[in-house]
């Protein structure tokens, strides 16, 4: 699944930091593209802002500039990770909630796959990609707040409709296709949600009906999202490709995450049919945010999936190899992985072995 | 918390095995009951219906009569584990989700603890309490679908009460104060359901405030729960009680079961002001089912939380210490821990050992 590339004479990218150490990582995933720019058309980078230091200095965000010049000048973007109030703050909103919605970028796609030589990882190797419906479910945040003679109440809607569900279906089924494994597995919670799970789990289950024999030759599962955890931990090595609606993806990822030893190795894009916009798993990890220390490889693969899913595909292959022959000597590592690097080490290292 | 004792002249216990493993481990549990008989009022158990294969044989999965006899005869009761169908068939609702709301059973009580001297368990030793929202959340089932011009519309409702939210932080403050580290976190999603999941953060931090200083020695903190399933991965020791709404108190007691190595270790009770169900974490487990080795560890923990719920704690203690003793050398295990031994011989062991 990727756009075609020929009629492109440049390539405009948006970058978008955001807050913590998306603005430490961000920086070098740009790098990281500039690096393979022989394999692309002209790059031009655009900074736009969004984020919770942008809406206590501006009072939004996401300002509708950074929406407009996404959507009118950029063909792909980059995002960084944003800090949330714990508390409810009268007109903060999350921005990449509302990006993925806008822009109607429906896929969420997260390879999770384990780090060579790392000593950080736990147990057997993972090798899946999380496909994370990305505009409706509980995401939808229509809720309201009610006061009765018992005290509060409070209401949330959950959305699952059939049309986004069957087009999560198709990326899944799409990808698992290009696999040797060539597995599907459906997660919900149709054993209490029958009508909202059973909607989603239907409408997968039904795509290769209509798609003509394409995908005759993937298997289906499906998992319980709980029971989808536990044999997560237990046994990862069941899964291929796991898609999920929007929450049970949100916490299903982070559960493989933790497999491969950090979040901080974990790229994603979020996926529509006209637009990309890569984004590394982590957040904003303020207890280390401006220290230099946070893990740059999760933003840099970030670009490569972007590049990937763009058609660019030998850019994306040189900025892999650099990063899989970058971790897998375990010699370089940020901290969160147990080594002592600095973000930029990781980075030069990066580079250099691109150049090369 | 533990229910007076003293007005008991005897004990009636509903015993409800439902599906699949239920059928093979409830018996076990009934059985470590009367071990411990000498410790206990006079004892009776009532046999009662529901599940996947009653509502096969008589169209309801829960039975009016097994409510009423639960609600008029019964001190506490133990339930077993349901099959569900995984398409949505008329007429069929899962009975264990009924049951917590009918007898208003509002909190799910889920400790879990490392199994001594296990091969199985992975990483660090744990020790944590998951308290569950019982009655609420996506819960309520209160589920729609449309048909529109762009296909079906599902809606589900998530309630969440201010009621609801106090009084099991309650139950979390409660346990918290009983133990050496005296922490309560809260799982929530508050960045981004920031009103119902605000409303349950909130609630949950007002409890000290109005309990007269009970809990001032009580270290609040929280976590998202994407972020609190990674870290249970990572870091399972940063937990001390987990206080969550309905679903991601699901999936984070299954997390948390991973890590101790098997979900057939992992006891809970569903606990009201005025009843009290034992419960097994694992479900029907229909491919082990009726094979003789389902891990009866479980639902025998299950029935001391629930005596020692009910102010029993001698007969809780004995029971304890018994499974845990039969645990220890790790030389008697079913296969779930990756031993060769039968349900009836784990059983018996432990028997034996109450008894000596
Ligand atoms: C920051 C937050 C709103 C976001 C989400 O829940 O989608 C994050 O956890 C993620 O996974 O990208
Ligand atoms: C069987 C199912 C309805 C149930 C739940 O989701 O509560 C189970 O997973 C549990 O944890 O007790």
């Amino acid at each position: 699944r990727s756009m075609a590339t020929s009629s492109r004479k440049s390539l405009t990218i948006g970058l978008i930091p955001a807050d913590g150490i998306g603005r430490e990582v961000i920086p070098a995933a740009r790098d990281a593209i500039i690096a393979v720019k022989s394999e692309l058309p002209e790059l031009k980078f655009i900074d736009l802002l969004a984020g919770w230091e942008t809406f206590t200095r501006t009072g939004t965000a996401l300002p509708r500039e950074t929406v407009q010049t996404l959507k009118e000048q950029c063909d792909c973007a980059l995002f960084g990770s944003v800090s949330s109030p714990s508390r409810k703050v009268a007109g903060y909103s999350s921005p990449i909630v509302a990006l993925r919605k806008e822009l109607d970028l429906y896929a969420n796609i997260r390879p999770v796959v384990s780090v060579q030589g790392s000593a950080v990882a736990q147990g057997p190797t993972v090798d899946l990609i999380v496909v994370r419906e990305n505009t409706e479910c509980l995401y939808v945040k229509d809720e309201n707040l009610i006061q009765t003679e018992n005290g509060k109440e409070a209401r949330a809607t959950r959305l699952i409709t059939e049309r986004a569900s069957t087009r999560i279906g198709k990326i899944a089924f799409e990808l698992a296709k290009a696999r040797p494994r060539k597995l599907v597995t459906i997660i919900h919670k149709s054993n209490v949600l029958s009508v909202t799970d059973g909607l989603f789990r239907e409408s997968v289950r039904a795509v290769p009906a209509v798609s003509g024999g394409k995908y005759d030759d993937v298997t289906i599962e499906e998992q319980l999202v709980d029971s989808a955890v536990y044999r997560l931990f237990r046994e990862p090595q069941i899964f291929d490709v796991m898609v999920a609606p929007n929450l049970y993806g949100d916490i299903i990822s982070d559960a493989a995450a933790a497999l491969v030893g950090s979040l901080g190795v974990i790229p994603s894009i979020n996926a529509g049919d006209d637009f990309v916009m890569g984004e590394p798993v982590h957040g904003s990890a303020p207890d280390i945010a401006g220290k230099g220390i946070a893990n740059p490889v999760a933003s840099i693969r970030s670009a490569a999936l972007m590049l990937r899913h763009l058609g660019y595909t030998s850019a994306a292959d040189k900025i892999d190899k650099a990063v899989n022959d970058t971790l897998a000597p375990a010699k370089l590592l940020t901290p969160d992985l147990r080594g002592t690097a600095s973000t930029s080490q990781v980075t030069d290292h990066i580079m250099g072995l691109i150049e090369k």
